[in-house]
Formats: C-alpha cells, sequence, structure tokens
C-alpha cells in the first residue's frame, strides 16, 4: 500500500461479514487503498487477529470511530454498521468533505416516517437523508454517479428487485400479485452469536421468519411503487437455509396479458438490462442455483410463464455477501468516481 | 422375528431410502413382522450389506421378486418402487387375496388419462386403479380403513394438502391463488446416484426445479378440486435444500373473507385436524422448522394472515421419509388393520 | 404422566442439548416418569416455550433448582450443568436419599488434584467425591449397579474408550503409543451461543482445536491407566467438524505382537464386549459413518491392522449425544436399578 | 480472446471439477489464453452447457481429444483426466513440442513398478516416464523450472508432504512414527455420480475409507524418503467429510529431540518456506480451519509441539481443488514460463 494514486477509503464497523468482504474485495480493487479501519468493541486489535487467514495481506489495525481522523485520512468512508449508527456519523462525515456509502437501512428510505415506523429511533438529519440515493445501480445508476451518499439496499431486496424491475418497469403485471418467496444462507444475519444460528440448530433444517412484518416489506415496496408509478404491496417471506451463502428470490406475479410467453420475457429482460454487466438472464429452461453467484457481484435471472395459471414466475440468485452487501457497495463506488462499473468486482463464482 | 400373533408383511423395493425407512419403522412395530424382503437388482444381498447399521437388528436377504411367494407369504404387500412397477404388480397380489400399499404414483390417479399424461406408460389395470383409495389419512380416513389397494402421496403432496385442506373444504379461499412454494431435502429425490444430488454440488445452495410443469401439480389440484368440490388450479415450485431430509411447503392464498384473523383459523385448523393426532397447529407466531419433523411421522402447520394483502400464509412441514413415505404407508396399515392410527409410529423428533 | 409405578425422576439442567435429548429418550422409557425439570434463567418458562416441538408431548415447566423441592419429588436425578455445579449439589441430594447421575466432569476423576489442575475451582466434597463411580457401562458395569452417584463420562472419551479397552485390557499394544484422532458434531459443544459455532462459520470447514491441551486427556488416561494396571499416556486432538451431531475416534497405536491380523483382533473385540448390547463390532473392511450410530446409543467399532507399519488402526463412532451424552447416563440408570440395560434406549439408527 | 502475446493454452479433460477449476483460474490469469478444451463424452458439447454459470465469460465448444490439432493449437496442455490415460497422450504431446501437465496419478511415481502395483494397466512409455518433474514446486521448484512434463500430486499429498517436509528434510522426527489423518471435502472425489457421495448420504456424517491401504501412501512415501534421504514408511487415513472442498491433514510424529519447543519448529518452517510465497505458517496456538484456504491457492500450517508424550503435530489445510488440483497445476506453468511463482493465483478466501 502507499500508492499515492489511489483512492483512500475507509471502513467503519470492518469486523462483520460485510467489513470483511469489502476489506477482502478492495484489497483486489486497483483504484482503491484501504487507509483506515475503524470498529467499536474490536478497536486496537490487528485485522489479522480477527481474520487469521487474512494476516498475510491486510496488515491493518481497527482504530476507533473518530471522524476528524476518518475525514482527514479518507475521500470515501463506507459505513457497514448495525441499522441506527450510520446517521449518527453521515452528516458529520459529509460536511467535512467525505462521500459516504452506507450498508445499513439508515438512507434507504424516502420517506422518513417510513423509517421510523419500522426501525423507530429519533433522528435529525433530515437534509441528510434527503441527499441520499438508493444504491441499487441497475435502478438508479445515474443518480449514483452524482451522489454524494449512498444507502445500499441488502440482499433480499436487491435480489427480489432485480427479479421483478422489468415486470413493474413495463407493466407487465397486476402490482398486488406480487409474493416474494425469499431464501437466504445464514450469513445474512451477520456474525453476531445467536442461538437459532448455531450450526447444531440451524444446520439439516429450513424454516420462514418474519412472515408478514419483516422490516424489508416497506424497502420493497417504496422501490417497487416508484418502478410502477403508483403504490404497490407486496408479499414477502424470507426463509433461513442451512448453507453459508447465498440468496434466492422465487417472485410469483399474474400477468397482465396472458399472451406473453417464456420467451417474450426473456427478450424484455435481456434488454432491460443491457447495460447491466452483473445481471445474467438465463437461457429459458435454466433455473439459478445461489452456487452459481458465490463469490461474485452476479445476478442470475430465470423466467417462466405458467399458461395455465397466467403467472410469471422468476427466480433471481445473487451472494447475499457481495452483490447483496459489499460488492454492490463498490460497484456504488466506481460509479461515484465515474470508473468503469466492473473495476474490481468478481463474475467467476468459486464453483463448487 | 417368528412371532404367530404378528401380522406378516412384505417389502418389494427394499433397497431404497422408502425400503429402508419402511423397515426401520416396521421393526419397531408391535403388530407387524416383515417376512419379506424383495428386490430387483439387489436379489440375494442380505440387506445388511446394503445398510451396515441395521445388521444387528435385521436378519433378512432380500429375495427375488416373485408374486406367488410374496402371496403366499405376506398378508399385506408394501411397494416401494420406481414408477410404473407396482400397476404391473398390484393386480395380481390383490388377486391372490394381500393388501397393497403403494408408494408410487401408480395409483394416486382418479383419472387415468392423467396418469398417462405426465407419467405415460400403457396401463391395463382400470378396474384395479379404480379400486385404489388415496393414502392420506387426514382427508380419506374412512376409505382408507376399508380398502384393498392403497396409493400413497409422497412427500410434497402431503405436506401441501395438510396445509391446504381446511382453507379449500371451507371455502375459505379463491381458489386458484394458491401458490405453493416447496422446499425438500436431497434424500426426497431418492438413492440413485445423481450428479446434481452429489454434496459437492448440491450442497451450500439451493435452486428451483420443474418450475410450473412438476408432475406433482396435477395430484395436488386433483385432491384440492375434491376437497373444494370443483376444479381448482394450483401454482406449485419445488426447490432443492442443502439438507438430508425434511419438508417445508409455504403456501399462500387469497382470503374470500378479509375479515379473517390468524386466530380465526388457527381455530378451524384446529377443529379440521381434531381427530388427526399426526398434524400440529402451531400457536399463533411460531413457525415450524422442518427439524422439529424429522425422525416422526408429525406434520407441524402455522398459520399467518396479513390484513396488508389480504392473504393467507400457511406453513407446513414433515419429515419427507416418514409423513412424506414411509411413516404415511404405516399409518394406512394401521387404518385398513383396525389399529390404533398411531401405532409405531414416532412423535419425537431427534432434534438437533 | 402419573403412574404410580413409575420411577419418579428430575433433570437438573433441562434447556441444554443434555436436557432435551433426556427428555426425550426418558418420554419413551417404560418405567419412568419425569417430574422434575430444572433450570436456573430457564425457570418458570414452559419447556415447550424452549422446545415447541415437543408441545405435543412435554407438559412440563421449568422450575427453580429447590434440592429439597427436588429430594421430595425425585428418587433419581440427572444433572446436566455446566463443569463445577453439580459438585455443589450431589452431596445435599445424596443425604436427602437421592440417586444422582451427573452428565459434567465433576465426578469424573479419581484424583480430585487432577480435577482441580484442569477444571479448577475450591471443592470440598472429598467424601462424596469419593462415592462416584465412572458411568461407562461397558467398563465399569457391576460397580454402576451398586452406585449411588454416578459421573458420566461424554462424547470423546466414551467412544476413545470403547475403541481402546480391549487394547490395553489385553496388553496387546504399546501403552504409550495410543493416539486418539476425534472428530465432533457441533452440538457436542453444546447450545449457548459462540461465534465459532455460528452455521456462517462452522459449515463447510474442519478445525483442529485444544490440541496437546484439551481437558479429555487426563481423563482417558486415567481411564486408559486403570485398563492397563500403570500409568499410560495418550495423543488426544480434538476436531469440529462441520455436521450437528455424531463423534469418530480415529485411534492408532502400535501392535505388541506385529503377528497379529485383522481377524484376531475382530475375535478378540467381539469377546470383549460378548455382554455389551450397545457396542457393535463391523465385519472386516467396513468401516463406519457417524450417521449409522445417529439416535441410537449404539458404538460402532472397526479394526485394521497394518502389517507394513505394525499399527492397529481402530474407528469408534456414536452419537455424540446419546451414547456420548443422555442415552449413557440412562444406561446407568437402567443398571442402577436392576433394569434390563437396553430398557428405553434406541438401537436403529434414523438413517440418512 | 485472441491476444497475440499470451500463451496458448489447452485443456484436455474440462468437464470435471480439475477442468472447470483450470478454466475458471486461467480465465483471469493475465499470460495465458485457453485455446483448446478437450473432452470425450462431452465433446460438442458448449462449455456453458455444462457450468451455465460460465456463460457469460468461457466462449468455448469441448472438442474432441485429437493430439494433432491439439498440438498444433497450444504450446501447454493441463491433462486432468482419469488414471491411465495421460499415459497414452504424453509421449505424442511433447514429441510435437507442447510441454504437458498432468493432474493425474500417472507421472507422479519414480518407479515404474511403483505405479503398476498400486494403479495397474500396462505403460510402455519408460522414457516418457523418466521426463517427469514431480510438481510440487515447494520441493522441486528449480528442476519443474525445466521441466517439459509435469505430474502434479493431489490434495491429500500436497497437503500432507508440506507439512511434513520441514521435519523430514532436517531430520527433526523418528520418520516411521508419521501418522497422518486427512480430512478431505467430496469435491475431492470428483464429480463423478456415486451413492456414497449423495448429499443425503454423506451429509451430516464423517466416515474414514482406504484405510492401510489407500494409493496416496505410496506417493506420500516415495517424497517422504526422498526428502529424509532413506526409506520411510508412513501411515495414512483419509476420511470423507461433510463439506464441499477443503483438505486437512492433522499430522503426528515423535521428535528426535524432545527438548525442541513449539517455537523452535515455528522459526524452522518459517525459514523453510521462506521463498514460498503459498504456504502461511500460523502464529503459535493458531489451528487453521479449511476454509480459511478455500478459493486460494495457499497452504496453512500449524505446528504444536507435547512436552508430555514427545510429539510434533502439524496441522495443513488447504483448498483440495486449488493447491490441491487446478492451482498448484497454475504455480508449476509459472514456473516453467519463468513467469511469477505467483501470477494469477488466488490468495484471499472467500471466507465465510
Amino acid at each position: 500500500m502507499g500508492d499515492l494514486e489511489r483512492l483512500p477509503v475507509g471502513i467503519v464497523g470492518a469486523s462483520g461479514y460485510g467489513g470483511v468482504q469489502l476489506v477482502r474485495l478492495l484489497m483486489d480493487h486497483p483504484s482503491v487503498e484501504v487507509v483506515y479501519l475503524g470498529g467499536d468493541s474490536s478497536a486496537g486489535k490487528q485485522f489479522s487477529d480477527l481474520y487469521p487467514h487474512l494476516g498475510h495481506c491486510v496488515n491493518l489495525t481497527i482504530e476507533p470511530i473518530d471522524l476528524d481522523l476518518i475525514a482527514s485520512r479518507c475521500q470515501v468512508v463506507f459505513l457497514s454498521l448495525p441499522n441506527g449508527l450510520a446517521y449518527q456519523m453521515a452528516p458529520t462525515l459529509l460536511s467535512k468533505g467525505c462521500k459516504v456509502i452506507d450498508l445499513s437501512a439508515d438512507y434507504r428510505f424516502w420517506n422518513p416516517e417510513t423509517y421510523k415506523a419500522w426501525y423507530g429511533g429519533e433522528r435529525n438529519d433530515p437534509e441528510t437523508a434527503a441527499l441520499a440515493v438508493y444504491g441499487l445501480p441497475e435502478l438508479y445508476r445515474d443518480r449514483i454517479k452524482e451522489a454524494q451518499l449512498i444507502g445500499c439496499p441488502g440482499c433480499y431486496v436487491t435480489t427480489s428487485l432485480l427479479g421483478l424491475a422489468p415486470l413493474l418497469k413495463q407493466g407487465l403485471i397486476v402490482p398486488d400479485t406480487a409474493i416474494i418467496d425469499g431464501k437466504s444462507g445464514a450469513s445474512g444475519a451477520g456474525r453476531t452469536a445467536k442461538t437459532n444460528l448455531l450450526l447444531a440448530e440451524a444446520d439439516n433444517s429450513i424454516s420462514p421468519y418474519g412472515v408478514t412484518r419483516h422490516r424489508h416489506t416497506p424497502e420493497i415496496e417504496q422501490i417497487c411503487s416508484d418502478l410502477a408509478g403508483h403504490e404497490v404491496t407486496v408479499q414477502f417471506t424470507p426463509h433461513l437455509v442451512p448453507m453459508v451463502r447465498g440468496l434466492l428470490a422465487t417472485i410469483y406475479a399474474t400477468l397482465r396479458d396472458p399472451g406473453l410467453v417464456r420467451e417474450d420475457l426473456v427478450t424484455i429482460y435481456t434488454a432491460f438490462y443491457r447495460s447491466s454487466p452483473f445481471v445474467r438472464i438465463l437461457p429459458s429452461g435454466t433455473y439459478p442455483q445461489t452456487k452459481w453467484a458465490c463469490g461474485t457481484n452476479l445476478c442470475f435471472i430465470s423466467i417462466e410463464v405458467d399458461p395455465r395459471t397466467g403467472r410469471v414466475i422468476v427466480m433471481s440468485a445473487t451472494d447475499n455477501l457481495i452483490k447483496g452487501q459489499a460488492g454492490q457497495a463498490i460497484q456504488c463506488l466506481n460509479l461515484m468516481m465515474g470508473w468503469q462499473e466492473t473495476l474490481g468486482l468478481p463474475v467467476v463464482s468459486f464453483y463448487p
């Protein structure tokens, strides 16, 4: 490190899975240098104390979270913290000239009331929140290029929206018929020790959770409504799957035009994502395995039409920690800096 | 063995998962004696050559499939074979006085055309097929008690139907809105070696298959239509989950009466299954883990209502190899013999 | 429940895996009635709040740990607690006439100094400790029959000792050449939430731990020395395997007589365990899968001799939560009560 | 593709895991262009028909295996075939001026009799075999630089030898006391469908295989003997672990000098591997998780000394498909071409 031409960036919240993925990917990024890792409980530790397998390639100490110090050192700051912390830091960092990319829910909502209703907390950063751009490049690429503050969506929402967007944008479905059955690997719940996430509990079992009331629901609806041009209500059911990483959204919706066939939709999706290098529309009849996306920033999408029921079934698969988290944040960085969108982002899975 | 008061039964197709589960459960059944194990490729082998872990408690040789010999020795015959073989054996076995419990698809369909359309094959057993009773005790208990020939449903269909039955029987949903998102462990695909079922391929990944065209669809619709009293079309999407056993059906449907709340449905389901000892309606807000059912003949059901969307979401979980296969066949046997329905069937999971 | 002829037993520490396995197995035990479940943090909860899948068959509240109350209600008490708590309760319970079966390390050591050296803590129960019998029935059956207090060994130690015992007892190996490479499923570490046991961390990875200094080492050596009649030092290395349950010990030792062949040892082992219904010596060339033992109280043992190296390799497999924990405690109970040793203990695996 | 400055290479046997890893890694290699993929059963198929997740980045057809065509197009050929096929192709390819890197066992043995004894088959390529260099760069780097034909060792052997080499080379252990307890993920057995490798069979279970007679034993002994300067006999026991990839070797040996302590050996290992960029000696007391190596060409090594037993315990972990297969072959290529040894080889795990 020490290359003067590289962009100096910092990561606040480096000890979780979001942090370690950011570190891992940014290390291989040709135009970035990680100059700051910040943590609270982990402050003072070597990063390699937390992740010994990176000891040979990451020689950084986790420092206390000091906004002045961060701003003095970094041009871009990634915030990878629990919900409710980013909005206490972003205003200051922005005022000191940093660009901020937040991976939490804090800056994903356009209506502060919605955030408060689902996440609680007293916020006094309305002006800052108003500046935030929703960090899903495939849908908001141009705004991201101009943004100073990004609120990146997470794995369930990203994977679901990429699967639904062309249908809503082009008015192909009856909007309120959209049902998203989501399946996530255990890393999506983070690295905090919880009994229900122990291997002994979660392995060899699948279970739903947050049924009808998961906090990602209003976020999905916000973007679906924006795409459709009117209020859209969706059904979202997440499931914990006994695997480390990977996210699959199986999406059901009723077609407005029952005459549409699968090939029509494959054509529509392919066109819709023509300029999106990370979205791969699979050939008709090929369905995604989440494993195909693992280790990459890709989203694999497959579409089926059932003439018997008049429904379209969209299957969308990502790596929850990359396109669903750290990779997407870096994709936003690339756009914000005017770099090639794909810079430093993997597209080949470590299959099997 | 050799207890004269026990019912002599035979298992044709003992080498697969259905067979080994039947052997395992029938060994502990107080009123049954397994006097015949039949196989084709495995004929001549000791059963313990295939399953060394049962060597200490099963001392049986797998014999060739000889219908005369089977009939001379067994009063009840379980057929656990690939689709298309049972209907070549059942007529003869019945004519020789055996009761037959088939675990394949051969005797599940009331309309021979439907079977032919989805499974192919030339059949000339219309009279026999007409005698077959659908082996789902919770829905067809009385007919099963009188039956000579049973066609047992498999894991996806059983788990889905137990989740849907009260809604359809009582006209609570708009029938064609029913969507079943099914998730199955790998043992549901049987013990035949296939590349996509290798641990190296299937572990750490989830994927859909047979989307819009899975052969269980017409079977689910047959029973749903019978319950509703008119033709019902359902959407069914199976998924391969990286676990050995367990089956979860997440079912979505639109309520006819949007005023119904969760507690109403919990009450309705509890009443509907009052006489069904293997169906457990979970308390409101508790969702099933498939692991809870593993090793048992139970089906755990949880119900949610989403007032925002007017939908009911039913989550139904079973052990695909027990309530979804061998246990259900034994439950049918108990009814056919006038025994207590729960005889010899486990109800305590081997959790974790 | 309420059957007057059944033995009233209590379980202190009902919320962990040891507790839930004890509950599960004792429910099916024909001569026992569980009349007390005790817990600390979980006191006041319904047992089914912790384990909803048992709600239909266990209707017990977890009560505070009150030794007078326990003694007034129970004739036998199982202690399934973290190390260091049993020795604070056992003396009182014994003085009040209860028999005590402890699943922790507290009563496994014959030399108090050894316990103190490896587990720490100040103990003032020397008289009580002196009464304790080591709860491994295959080696100490007669003493267990007479015991009032049992210290049951855990999964690693039980599985290792059953594999080593015939070799040491009959002086077939050079004792200090014994190396035990142990592999355990994650449930062996209990149900307490720890980061390294999360599915996201532990799945798809295997790792050693406690190398050269694991606390089971002195316990294994205590019994090996007793069997050999002189001090024995062993090498023990545990590994965390990405599976829920199961324990495999791969044991290496140098034969005193290089002329011995595999069949000799199979004969010796078979004779040694002739009266031990739960130990199964596998046919030559058949190696155990831990899965074969899962759900049972069995220990599968396979023996190989390598004429090239003069070593014997013993492979010993159990279910860490049954023969390695709860099942063994119940096996001890059966012996203490003069019942058939196998009463209420499963011998058929829930394979696959 | 078509970059004239890149080295044109071919892969024979592209459809297996070795092949797909070679394709994946070589695609990202800055100095190589894959110009030929050869297969037998898969000839004529698009590579992306076998691996749809690579459809966006690999546009190659699998061609029949035609040695003239291969030699006309490729300067270096990777042979990733079942044992016994490479020696039927290598002589011709070499005679036509290709360099050959074989991933099978065909060219690993210096004594043709040893190969014949363990692998069978009639071979008439003694001159060619005599040219082969053993493809373990950490031990034979200089010879590999000059080689035309490489026989690359596989996962078990590579991981074991890297763990043992410093001890043998420097005479620190009593050679015949070496015991290797190996643990491998299921991908190590390849992609051919076998019942025992099905997820339903292999998941949630660990089991040994090939005990005392595995074919890797003579290969490990060949190199150990070369390092020690005299005949060495080792004990090797492989185990199938329920994970997709990863290999751990737990190695036990008796120290010649019981006075050596852990830090001495850490120093010795660090020095021994000073020029080996892919070997990482872990800090004292840190033990490897196989997951740390997954996705990389690294080998993590940890060393313990047990003063009680006088043994050294070495733990060595790799990704069986990279350092244990495809990555190692590319490391050899880099050396053969005089490139930087690390070119195009990943060193950051995709943890978790």
